[in-house]
């Protein structure tokens, strides 16, 4: 007993030191689970979805998006076409009338689009800028049927998961009316899917990676580009962001490691019967503040 | 002595707790400030630069960004304007090489620009898709000296400690040849400033947040469309992600918590001897893979 009593403050000890150790372990693996969505058990699931290179960069990247080397670079002048006021009026309004046309349409003609038109909006896609001048997308333009209904079977998978998880109880009788939602017809319709990955990192000639930061927005900025392209020519779109499935899509078409699915856009003509919500969008004053 | 030796326990089990917690904190801390950077003595730092709501997102929204409730809107039919595969071929050529001629510039004119063709820009912008139509963007356009000038004392006072600390004991001997890399003289001669905010969230109708899904990845795209916007018009500009002085900037423009700053983009006519870096694009067959 005396022994027992003259270990009892190393014992105490001991425990303490064990329950803030577990209970750190504890608290380390909540955060993990909060960052985490699904699919522990899922074999194709990567860390595909971990992508926080944006937030690293705040503090070791200029902010400019400046080109590291760039002041050992030939300047050249810069002499764009410069209109006049009144063409610029005219021009700004044009362009205004035409984007403001688009719309995301989901119903889109099996009708075949000339390959050179595609091209020439990828083309434009690229002219985006990137920090650091890294130009971290992948255009991945399918066009074979076989493997745009496999995405589509990747995609619809998901959406059906993701809907029933959000759902819960009230899925059963919301059903019929949801199933318009998770059903993507028009990824087997479109003459094309443009898939478009964002490069996460470079490898450098000494194989180190190399962070491309900023890629996330860079790649958006581009997606902006190529929605304007494709408005431009007359051909339709809709904007999705399919991230749970991004690491079953970047297999199932063979993109290395380093790239990230950021989105997928069905692109063809509009279907003939094709209908959109009749939603408006904010004027000017809700979106512009003049200082 | 012996009622210190029977208290022994106790005090070392409260020592422990003490340590336990003390190190916890420590942790905490050090996690703080990896993805915190700098500034825990600086006033106007809050929140601004944690916006992970794309990372939460990825469990409980559908992927193509539907909007709740388009079950219940009127769908109206959608029949825009059709081209001809010739007209299609030669618009796209056309649009690739106007957005191919846009560059980063960092060299702008005093010349005033006239304020509808800015207004147009920004209308442009906001017919970008966004998650759930939620338009999560605030266009704040400063033209305003005085404001210009508050500007570029913030982003320059934080680029110079970007640099700074990047470059540690190079510092003092590189000064010369960084300095035109911090200094931005283009935020006092540019006609206008456009700064682009996110809305990370709104504030429903009985107070509560919503969550604005994709808001990033939205307000990217939409800078997409201003960058066309403007290049269309013959203007230029440099995209900048001043990251670590949003906080001031959002203070100093009287935006309210749920909007981050994005993007900060001078605007105008290039000066007449304004340069640029002699960089090159990546070719189609390098950003571009056909399945």
């Amino acid at each position: 007993m005396a022994l027992i009593s003259s270990f009892t403050p190393l014992l105490i000890a001991i425990l303490c030191v064990v329950i803030a150790f577990l209970f750190k372990r504890y608290k380390t693996t909540e955060s993990n689970k909060a960052t985490k969505p699904r699919g522990e058990s899922r074999p194709w699931v990567d860390e595909d979805l971990q992508d926080d290179t944006e937030m690293n960069s705040k503090d070791n990247e200029s902010d400019d998006w400046v080109v590291e080397g760039t002041e050992n670079l030939t300047h050249v002048p810069y002499t764009p076409r410069r209109f006049t006021e009144e063409e610029m009026l005219q021009r700004s309004q044009e362009f205004f009338t035409l984007l403001n046309q688009r719309r995301s349409v989901r119903f889109i003609s099996r009708e075949p689009v000339p390959r050179e038109v595609i091209n020439d909006v990828i083309r434009t896609a690229g002219t985006a800028p990137s920090g650091a001048h890294t130009e971290p997308w992948t255009f991945v333009v399918v066009s074979d049927e076989e493997t745009k209904h496999n995405i589509r079977n990747i995609v619809e998978e998901e959406e059906e998961i993701n809907y029933k998880q959000r759902m819960g109880d009230k899925w059963v009788q919301d059903l019929k009316k949801l199933r318009t939602n998770w059903v993507k017809e028009y990824l087997d319709m479109a003459p094309y899917l443009i898939l478009i990955f964002k490069q996460t990192y470079g490898i450098l000639p000494n194989g180190k990676k190399k962070t491309h930061y900023y890629n996330e927005i860079s790649v958006s900025i581009s997606c902006g580009l190529l929605l304007a392209a494709l408005q431009n020519v007359g051909l339709v779109t809709v904007t999705s962001t399919p991230l749970n499935c991004g690491p079953q899509l970047r297999l199932l078409l063979r993109r290395p490691t380093n790239e990230k699915l950021l989105m997928l856009l069905p692109v063809g003509y509009p279907a003939p019967d094709a209908t959109v919500p009749d939603l408006t969008r904010k004027e000017l004053d809700d979106i512009m503040v003049f200082v």
